[in-house]
């Protein structure tokens, strides 16, 4: 199946035609993303928590250590929503109500497992390769140890909907003709100069997962 | 009161040295940002919904149209959770699980409020100040009919955390002698060029406001 059901959970409700409920479409915006946000209740309390993920096929794993409040909570299998959005541009209008962004959000719905000790280091593997493709293979991977302290949870997506903007403003037809300048100014994430850590034993090229990164 | 009161709800427990909690960290990490992810719950079903928002004093505001099903029910008072997140850096260990990043993210608890008529056009105008700043003073502001069609909701930061990463990597203590490069590749946002609107009825140069984007 390649579509995600529609529910009243998940359908687009503000300018539906933004919506998209295809895997495809919101894994793109999953795998061009580093962080997602994390809802989540504890007693009732809500929390929106920013966390590094990972995606293989259908499942988004998140991992921390064993004693981390959040994982501890999801673990319980409730309710949770993992959100990822890239802002893409900022869109200027004729008129103040009219300004917008540009931007693709996925918003997935699911409940969190445990994953168990012999699947770890495969979503392990995962996350890493989130953050930069190909640094799995240049580090060192996790001892006994550290998968020991390390939680690991699995959320399959039994729901998700992508919403994109994207294109010019879109101004009142009588402000079309406003002496006022109009457009989209893009936003991109760029990458900086590596800096080296100072406490580096070798002289060392940059590595190759360096030219890995997603743009 | 220069500080945001410590609770068990805003107390950062995962490297807790991390965590701030005065109004002026907490202010820069929004003031910094476009947009802003809010939870919230309806019929226990739980959304994190990416969103604009603007700050003014310890208030933040959020807008949309009138029959927008997240402000209808955060209108309703219930508790929700706001985080902006800046992601700085990706940080590259010597090992895989001290991969990490460097960031910025304030956590905001509260309860919203209806903004009252009178006052809707102020908070209109933080919001696209927020966007760009300079840019209200540019464009035509909304009118009679635009406030009536636009709900407008006020949160006031009752709790809020900043949690901020910097630095570069920490790794075990025997790992630094592995001939793995490690570092920190910064992350930024930055602006493409303006993309006029191609519907432009006149000849213009980009705005002002374009040089009052912030970095």
């Amino acid at each position: 199946m390649n579509n995600y059901p529609k529910s009243s959970r998940n359908t687009v409700k503000r300018s539906p035609k933004r919506g998209h409920y295809d895997k495809e479409t919101v894994y793109q915006i999953l795998d061009t993303g580093y962080i997602c946000h994390v809802g989540f209740t504890i007693d009732d309390q809500l929390y929106v928590i920013p966390h590094a993920y990972g995606r293989e096929d259908n499942t988004i794993y998140l991992h921390g250590a064993v004693g981390n409040r959040m994982l501890n909570q999801l673990e319980k299998g409730i309710p949770i929503c993992v959100t990822v959005t890239h802002t893409d541009g900022i869109v200027l209008a004729r008129s103040a109500m009219h300004h917008s962004f540009n931007y693709r959000s996925a918003v997935l719905f699911g409940t969190a497992q445990l994953v168990p000790d012999e699947q770890k280091e495969q979503a392990l593997f995962a996350i890493t390769e989130q953050i930069i493709k190909g640094r799995w293979d240049e580090v060192r991977t996790p001892n006994e140890q550290e998968l020991k302290v390390t939680k690991v949870l699995a959320m399959d997506i039994d729901e998700a909907s992508a919403k994109i903007r994207t294109g010019p403003p879109k101004d009142d037809e009588a402000d079309y003709e406003l002496p006022v300048w109009a457009g989209v100014l893009p936003l991109q994430v760029t990458t900086g100069e590596a800096i080296p850590d100072p406490d580096l034993a070798h002289k060392l090229p940059l590595p190759e997962s360096m030219g890995q990164l997603k743009k």
